[in-house]
């Protein structure tokens, strides 16, 4: 492995990507006396209400991707759908933490799959699919009901189609619209948790209590701390994101979506990123998500992600929103806005974190 | 009583001053979903590094102060100094909260005695000295030692002479530089405490455990929640600083400093804004003294000041900062560093604030 690079304060963070997990990032780097400087395609981000210097550029701006990789001592990313291109000429100038194999592998779903099954982890049912002929076997295979997905930008249930019975197998096709795709077959689950693992640039592995996530229209609505999991679920879960982060040389938090299944565990999926579900660290933990992805990013000691309370975490999704008056009164409630203007069906707005009892 | 003027989220906060008071609110404001636009004399202050927008200019630019307060939605400030001018300005377009009493008050150390005194509070006895004259008489009336300080533009014991004996009279009346000052008698105390109070627009009041206040050189060292008080000695204090902030029809958090004597609690001090005795609260509680002043003078109910921690607080003052590599070990240490660039003796960098237990 390399040399780890400690950043002292002072030095600047390149984050690519200015929603709401940059914002939170930002955050958190400025506890430790970093500055942030956010890359992001869109306008009036809101990670750029608390970060020191936004640039606002596509990503295919060659010029800007320069000036920007010269400007930071190292550059982490709050999605991991930046293009190669970016990511190419950045890695040129500055390191990728966490780094490309991450990405590579987290950015399709079948790469994704078939690197957690050669690790020797369950994984759902799954075929690659790129025409009518391959989703016809792989429906034969598999069987229905099965879930049809573009292997690569999918997000919050998007660029999905579920496939109730074979003959809905056109549309499905139809809706990924050229897209190479992956059939995934249904896990029999009776709860869904994750965990939020992070990996320090010496290898040292920290991991947060497992939380419990409910999800509603394919996006996360709550996750709740502790989830229900007997010791040796626990135990496995924590190995389990502990063996995925090692195989990758990982540096960073991973957010690893995991079902819980009479045959054990079955990973869902990864995300090299701090995760929605990992939200409630910052009012159950000292040192949450946030602040142990800047450490380990920077090259500090991470924290041990225990937790002094338990935490229901709420998802703040669209007119949701309007329920801030009602949640401000409750003292117990942790209020985590994100800065966006535009109320829209579906968007994150914010979330709430309330202290449930202590740990 | 006037009107709540409620914020929404999305509206701006404006923060008279830059330094680590400023930065942290300007954290707190972001998670409710507000924007800061800082106004800071000095160049590249921690606080620009974490809020939306800056204004770099002298508290006797009427232009800038003008465009600033065109640019926010209510005023709040980081430190009391500001000159009566700008204020007097600024007040003509926006509110500022809190309000000018308040600041009227805490700007003038012998106008507080008067006002605290005329609550019927316990201060320090005191006099006024604006020469040799009254220096001689007041020194006859409070006896030596005693400290002389400025009325005026002190903090962190700047502008303060002690005089432990008649004869070096003089040189302390010498070193307030003919600045109208004021004597304090030396008051018998076993520790000193401060309580983190809040009052919000509709005269609800929140107040935070006290905490106990170790000073070094004249700066504080350490606050450290629960302080040593009996429940009688707490029901005073959180009593006794409701009454301050009713009195001046105060929106926001105070600081108010009292010394535990064997004769009942003694008022040294109180500060309009956040305090360096109240950062144990950004972990040791669900909403900290950042948060409480914004929604306070956004007219959002408060919090209700419980806490789940017991917490020390241990401010980073010059040098101390290198232990940061030591407190970043440990898992129940919380860095708070402020993004200066240069250590300075004396200079606050940071704090931190160890976990060391569940309340």
């Amino acid at each position: 492995m390399t040399e780890p690079q400690i950043l002292v304060p002072g030095a600047t963070i390149g984050i690519l990507g200015g929603g709401q997990l940059g914002r939170m990032l930002s955050v958190a780097a400025s506890r430790l006396g970093f500055k942030t400087h956010i890359y992001e395609p869109g306008a009036n981000p809101p990670a750029g209400h608390v970060a020191d210097v936004v640039t606002t550029a596509p990503y295919e701006d060659e010029a800007a991707l320069k000036a920007f990789a010269d400007a930071v001592d190292v550059i982490t990313y709050e999605f991991e759908n930046v293009p190669t291109s970016a990511l190419d000429l950045l890695d040129s100038v500055k390191p990728i933490r966490p780094n490309r194999k991450a990405l590579a592998v987290s950015q399709d779903r079948l790469v994704e799959k078939a690197f957690l099954s050669e690790l020797g982890l369950k994984v759902a049912p799954y075929a690659a699919v790129d025409d009518d002929v391959d989703l016809a076997e792989a429906l034969v295979e598999i069987g229905a009901p099965a879930i049809l997905k573009t292997r690569r930008f999918g997000y919050d249930g998007k660029g999905q189609a579920r496939i109730m019975a074979p003959e809905e197998a056109d549309q499905a096709l139809k809706d990924m619209a050229g897209a190479p795709s992956i059939l995934e077959g249904f896990v029999e689950f009776s709860h869904e948790i994750s965990v939020i693992a992070a990996r320090g640039q010496s290898g040292d592995i920290s991991c947060f209590d497992p939380g419990e996530n409910v999800h509603k229209s394919g996006i996360l609505h709550s996750t709740t701390v502790p989830a229900r999991l007997s010791p040796a679920q626990r135990t496995d879960a924590v190995l389990l994101a502990a063996k995925i982060l090692n195989a990758l040389n990982y540096v960073g938090v991973m957010g690893v979506e995991l079902f819980v299944t009479s045959g054990g565990l079955v990973v869902n999926e990864i995300a090299p990123r701090v995760h929605n579900s990992g939200h409630w660290t910052q009012n159950g933990c000292v040192i949450d998500q946030f602040e142990q992805h800047i450490r380990a990013v920077a090259g500090w000691p991470l924290g041990d992600g225990k937790r002094h309370s338990n935490v229901e975490m709420l998802n703040l999704i669209g007119d949701d929103v309007d329920r801030i008056p009602e949640f401000a009164k409750d003292g117990a409630v942790a209020i985590h806005l994100y800065g966006k203007t535009d109320v829209k069906p579906g968007r994150k707005m914010g979330h709430v974190n309330k202290i449930t009892g202590p740990a």
